[in-house]
């Protein structure tokens, strides 16, 4: 691999509710995926967020979620096709809104949460969420976790598709990311994110919690923006990658 | 005056909570401006709602209102000029995505419920609105109070604005919308509606709640899609104005 | 039998969203289920239906459900127990509450949509509901599906239980509510409601959806507050039941 | 003076949005007024927030707040007496509720941020939510604002009265909080804090922003459960009062 994008999560504060180091991060990473004000953000935060993304030269992601602020979009809604379609287009627009009047152009849309876990396994919301993409822009990048469902819907709908790992949560043996009620889901040994992020780059595969080697292909790898250290394992990783020679640099382009 | 648009303020239902009489104004209408999911609306209904406008040969409009889904956006909220702009580009952003994905024009924005009477009288509050909307889209028609400052600063700001008056909703003698606290501020009869439209569109002017005379300019007209007999009022007034030689047709042109 | 509770669920309005036909069904009923502000209703709605159930001499009961004002409470969440129990003392504390201060008393406790179909088929969250009721207090009537899991669930815990049929809704052959998505689910024909009324309350029995005859006991029968012609349909069931030699009054006596 | 309360307000996280020091304030302050859910907290939070005031030795107050969990309960909201009467009503008995299941006395009503400082000025807001306290529980005691017209309104009542002082907020010479807009109204020196503190205690007066002196008589003490280092501020205004022979004890009593 020659090149890698860094991408988080941000923007996720409410109102007076202040969450996440998006300061910090902003000046490690690539990619900002921005809460649209569904299960977390409002339209003050999302605001800031963007113009923060665009002085610090980083590219600018939709990250859509259930309409859930108390459960921060981490809980499942069973949701017929229509209504994933619906829900996507709004805070894509919401997004994409904003981003006009910025002057900042909208690279790729990432689905938050529980959102995004469904679309892994489930292909039918999966292509209903790239086709609300690609309805909305097709020339937005969608990401979606390695080889899952949601990879290969927006694959199927014509979409460019980013694959991503996450640096910093571990894998189930099906290669799904392991539920954050599970001992172990989250990893905080920078030790250990640095060889499952080296893993995936050198080897394409990483280990799953219960030992067993998963493959992992991957253009874009996720630090957590809502973790308490996020910013110190992305710099350090950051640094790992460029001396191991992969370009560190948005999907989207130079 | 030869043309009159005929606007109502649509797609105001909430989940399971229905309101208003959409299907039937729908059928009497040139202009629905659809709530943006602030005051009001859910990306499901607001997706329904346009489709609706689109087979029902409707343009639509953004109706952007305060963030207050249990105040229905007629409580007062203090929000500095920057915060009034990203309220508006967010639910800008939101209600043309949904338009694009169902390729129909967005028409117009008209402000709602205290936002609309504020910006009334409230210039530099009407300035960061306006601002929003040429930002965001400088094709845009804002529809604000007759004679109001948010006419004024729409027009500064160099959009093309639609002078809009009440058909059913008296006025006070400085010109602005009586309080639906006020006793008569709703007219209910249809004749006293029949009165004021007439009064407006031959005279450009009307006679406020305690017996002035102010004068009214209107492109625009608008029925209140919460009230119970909107339908019948709205279709015998578009039957007035028809046999007045007043065509009744979209601001935005055939 | 000799006597039956008639109830509905009332107080769902929020905001200037006006649902249900409170105040007329008021009149027919025996026992009114007050939403609770969590699925429906606000503290300004729960304060006023309290205070008309009171003039009207209809017994009050709680009607919690879960967090979900988008979904009206008919969408499922999986909760712990320990949740369950904490949205539910909330919930009764804030109806019992306002019940103090207008001093009426509190006679009974029914969960709403998801929370109360759930509570029929799973024993271990139906007990975290009860044993909150019997902590909170003691002498509430529990209200439970008929030969549901809740039903058992209260007894067990030594609450007072009320077995609840409903007039206008069909049943699976298991005992269940059928799910709204399934045809027929409503029943709106009033000659099929009066069948159904009278098949339980003289043989203790109903027929379901498929055509299955299953036992059906219940202390009080549920008209849907939210339905559009509930109050003629109680009304009629009311002098239908009378004239059957039942009595029609509130479950926690007289 | 002998003896002197500290309390904070805590239980202000909601669901995944986690603010404050709760698990340290809780270890230095003797009264912990925990938010209802409607401008912070969550029914989780409030048992969970109740639960470590217990087992601390802590008295629990309840902090109701205006419906606003977007502005946290800072931005004023005009409301008629009876819809302030329902708000109390209603936030006091959904925490009363909680206490009652876990065994735990409610010792006393603060109102949270606007509503608190709209009170102070407001006789006629600060009579209803007296005369709810009242309604709901006549030995609940009120905190209000020395020398406010909350205080004045509490004791017209007949109910029993703290008043209270801040450690860590500026003062106008008028005596009310500095709003937090103001360059100076969050005082975040230790040494001012104390010194601020020991004025009180020792003179019945402090200086205000504009270096007026005012009177302030106290029976409560204020830290902020948000700020960053309430805890240590807390810590050690605790010890400077006890070097002085100040007891640092709640209001109601032992």
């Amino acid at each position: 691999m020659t090149q890698l994008d860094i991408n988080a999560d941000l923007g996720e504060s409410y109102g007076a509710f202040q969450v996440g180091e998006d300061e910090q991060l902003m000046k490690v990473i690539t990619s900002a995926n921005v809460a649209c004000g569904f299960h977390a953000g409002d339209y003050n935060v999302i605001a800031d967020t963007i113009e923060r993304a665009k002085s610090e030269g980083v590219a600018v992601g939709a990250h859509p979620g259930f309409p859930d602020l108390f459960g921060f979009g981490r809980r499942e809604f069973n949701m017929s096709t229509k209504e994933i379609y619906n829900l996507i287009t709004y805070q894509l627009g919401a997004i994409a809104g904003v981003c006009k009047v910025k002057n900042v152009e909208l690279q790729n849309v990432k689905p938050h949460g529980a959102l995004y876990n469904m679309a892994a396994k489930d292909y039918e919301m999966a292509s209903s969420i790239a086709k609300a993409v690609r309805d909305f822009d097709s020339s937005l990048i969608l990401y979606g976790l390695s080889n899952s469902e949601l990879v290969r819907a927006g694959q199927d709908m014509g979409l460019k598709v980013a694959q991503e790992a996450f640096a910093d949560r571990a894998y189930t043996s099906e290669g799904y990311l392991a539920p954050r009620s599970m001992e172990g889901s989250v990893i905080s040994s920078l030790e250990e994110i640095e060889k499952q992020v080296l893993s995936i780059v050198q080897n394409g595969c990483t280990t799953s919690l219960d030992g067993k080697q998963i493959p992992l292909e991957a253009q874009t790898i996720c630090f957590h923006g809502d973790g308490d250290s996020a910013y110190h394992h992305a710099e350090h990783i950051k640094s790992v990658l460029e001396h191991h020679n992969v370009s560190v640099q948005k999907v989207g382009g130079s």
